[in-house]
Order: C-alpha cells, then sequence, then structure tokens
C-alpha cells in the first residue's frame, strides 16, 4: 500500500513537458493533487492554457492559476524586456549551456513559485510540494540546482507556521538527474499526452512552438533520443 | 564617509511604523531608496495610501507597489478570510504573543515579500535589502525570527543569478532586537512623521484605528513607554 495515497500535494504545473510529467508522477503515487500555475507576465502565456488542459484531461483534484506581476518588478526575456535567444540548432546553443545563466532567467523566479506553493499547501494541508526542475536547466539557471532546493526547503521549515509546527514541507523534484529522453520516456509510460504540453518561448500568434529558442531544441532532441514521435507541431 | 553612500537598497515599505522608521535608517545610511510596499489584498489597504505619502515625504528615490493574489491562494486574518483578534487591552493579548501564532499570521508572506524585494534588487542593481521586522513580531510569526532571515539569505544568495555571480545580498533587519518604544524614539530622532503610518490591521471605514487589534495596542504601549505623544488617530 502506498503510504502517500489519497494525501493532497501541490504540483506547480507550467503546461510544458517537465511539469506534466511530474504531475503524471505525483498521480501515479495516488495524491489528490492540487496543480498550480502562474501568469507572471510570460511572453508564453499559452502555456497557461495547456496547463489548464493537461489539468482537466490528468483528472486533478484543483487547478488555481496565481497571477503574479513580475514583469513589473523585474527583467527577463520570458517577461518581454529582454530578447529570446533563438539558433538554427542544438549544437549552436550548447556553448550557452552552463557556461553562463541565459537571458531567459527570471529573477527569483523559483523561489517565487515555491512559495506561493508553500502558501497554497498550508491552506489545503499539503506538506508535499511537486516541482519539475530538471539537470538541463539547472547547469544555466541557479533557481534549478539541488543547492537551491535544499536552501529553499529550509526556508520554508523555518519560515512558515506549518514548518514550525512539526509538519514540514519536503520539496519533490524527481526529474533532477533525468535526461530529457528520459523524462519523455517515463511521462509516455504514465500515459502523458505530450501533444497537450507546451514547451516554446516564444510561440507565434497561432501558439504554434519557435522550433529554434533553447526550449524547443532540447525538447526536440529529448523525443529523438528516446525514439518517440515528437507530437508537437513547430511553425 | 559613509561605504553606503548612493548606493541603491530595496526598503519594504508597509506603510506602518517600523518600515518607515527603517525607511529613515536607509536614508541615514545614505542610500537611494527603492520603496517597495504589496498590494495583497490586505483588509488594511489604507496602509498603500500611507506608505505612497510616507515614500514622497522622505524623499526615496522610487516607490512601487506591487500586486499580489494571496487572498486567492491562502487564509488569513489579514486578507479576510479569519477575523481580526480585538482585545480590551494589552494585558488581555499578551496570553497570545509567545503561545502561538496568531490568526493573523499569513502563510508565507514574508518569504514571498523578500523574494520579490530580490527580483527588484536584481533588477536595479542592488544588494542591500532593509526589513521592517521587529522582537516583538517574531515572538509570534515564524517568518520574523532570525534564523528565518539567515535561512532566507542564504537562499537568494544560493538561487538567483545576482547571489551566485559575486553581488549576494544582505537582508538587514535593523530593528529585530528594538522595542517597539526605542524604534519611537529611533524614528523621531530621524525625524519620521508618525501621523502619516498606519498600523491597525482592521481600520474603519474612515481609515481610522480601531485601537484594540494586537498592532494598535503594541502601537500605543510603544509611544506610552517612548514618551512620545501618540498621534495616531482612533475610531
Amino acid at each position: 500500500m502506498n503510504t502517500r495515497a489519497n494525501t493532497p500535494a501541490i504540483v506547480l504545473l507550467s503546461g510544458g513537458l517537465d511539469s506534466a510529467t511530474v504531475c503524471a508522477m505525483a498521480l501515479e503515487k495516488g495524491h489528490r493533487v492540487y496543480a498550480l500555475s502562474f501568469n507572471y507576465g510570460q511572453r508564453h502565456g499559452i502555456e497557461l492554457i495547456a496547463a489548464a488542459k493537461l489539468a482537466h484531461v490528468m483528472g486533478v483534484e484543483d487547478h488555481m492559476i496565481a497571477d503574479l506581476d513580475l514583469a513589473k518588478v523585474t527583467r527577463s526575456a520570458l517577461t518581454g524586456q529582454l530578447e529570446v535567444p533563438k539558433h538554427d540548432s542544438i549544437e549552436d546553443m550548447s556553448g550557452d549551456i552552463g557556461d553562463k545563466i541565459p537571458d531567459t532567467y527570471v529573477p527569483a523566479r523559483n523561489i517565487l513559485f515555491i512559495t506561493i506553493a508553500a502558501a497554497r499547501a498550508e491552506a489545503v494541508g499539503a506538506s508535499d510540494i511537486y516541482l519539475g526542475i530538471n539537470a538541463l536547466d539547472y547547469s544555466g539557471y541557479p533557481d534549478c540546482r539541488p543547492e537551491f532546493i535544499e536552501a529553499m526547503q529550509h526556508t520554508l521549515n523555518v519560515g512558515t507556521k506549518q514548518g514550525v509546527e512539526g509538519n514540514p514541507f519536503t520539496l519533490h523534484a524527481p526529474l533532477i538527474h533525468m535526461t530529457k529522453a528520459e523524462i519523455i520516456r517515463e511521462g509516455t509510460r504514465l500515459g502523458v499526452d505530450y501533444s497537450l504540453t507546451r514547451s516554446c518561448y516564444d510561440p507565434d500568434e497561432n501558439g504554434l512552438a519557435c522550433g529554434h529558442c533553447d526550449s524547443c531544441l532540447l525538447r526536440k532532441r529529448g523525443f529523438t533520443r528516446a525514439g518517440i514521435p515528437d507530437p508537437t507541431q513547430y511553425a
């Protein structure tokens, strides 16, 4: 019997490939899933529609979209203040990964998202929070590294009522050491419909993926390496 | 010469007595102050008008009010889901302080506010963030304790670009070990006009302080003990 069965859990559901996979993993553990998405002024607002569809199709308990006015306080390619970098192929891009923090970095984004997830968790009585963070991200984004997850979990547990009153939060990042291909294989096994997910940082007006941003290139290669057909519609 | 002179700093300015005092302290150090307030669905929204007036009168570089939809994700007396506790006198209230976390606790509020302050700091090139947290608060709220401040600072410095690229954030909580009376004396020395500040958790429709919530009671006693006339208008 699964000890997690029927306990509530928060899943950060962006509408992308990784978070959809994590959502399927939390559901497989038997959690009642409270999915949480953020409208933070992202260019790729279409991912919120994807998140809503995924939440419905996957059968979560609840899906909430929280509004965050990040574009007002900060600057990033993802919120429209900088350009989204584009490349002809993943080889052109690979110099970027790990070398420096990309322009698509959104200051303090994951700290903010995880914190709101914890506030939501306190409200619904959940102590498990699932995150779609993975290794390909943490090479570039400081807030995707295991070291960060650990610091964040500690902060939640000293800085919230639930944490200090003996029902501490656990941050789960089950994809953290998986490659994109491994994630896609695992999600496929769990029945995730990847045609509903959106990864592109800069989709066109019809919502079609650009095929050339870092996120599209990593996604394409993931499907190729997993040996699974890519259901994504590219512009 | 002051080494902080002319460097930017973020000050979390709620419009209350404590944050106004901290703002004066940051200005005295010579910082260019970027004040930041939050519209998080608080009952006492009038504090935002107070914050705007204070920012103007005190001569800060910039004042931003960020919107946060906390009432949607969580529950607290301050966001209207629970009642604000009232007492006839501070003696009736003192049993509350330190014994348990009060209903006015807002889940993860300070983590969220400090995180957005860090995002704002990254945008304006600041590494100093000033907080009005003090001893009377940290007896009841987990996110007002020195242990929390330390954990939070570490999280920011492993989880943000600015932190990992060698320009780490410092969280300043200069009031943390001061009594309310000491804070009022220090602010008075620095010329803070406390008649512009608002502390009440549950003001009436004309914006007058209730005089009976924890915040009003602590404020009243602070002025009495400081031997300084209380300029607050009570209902």
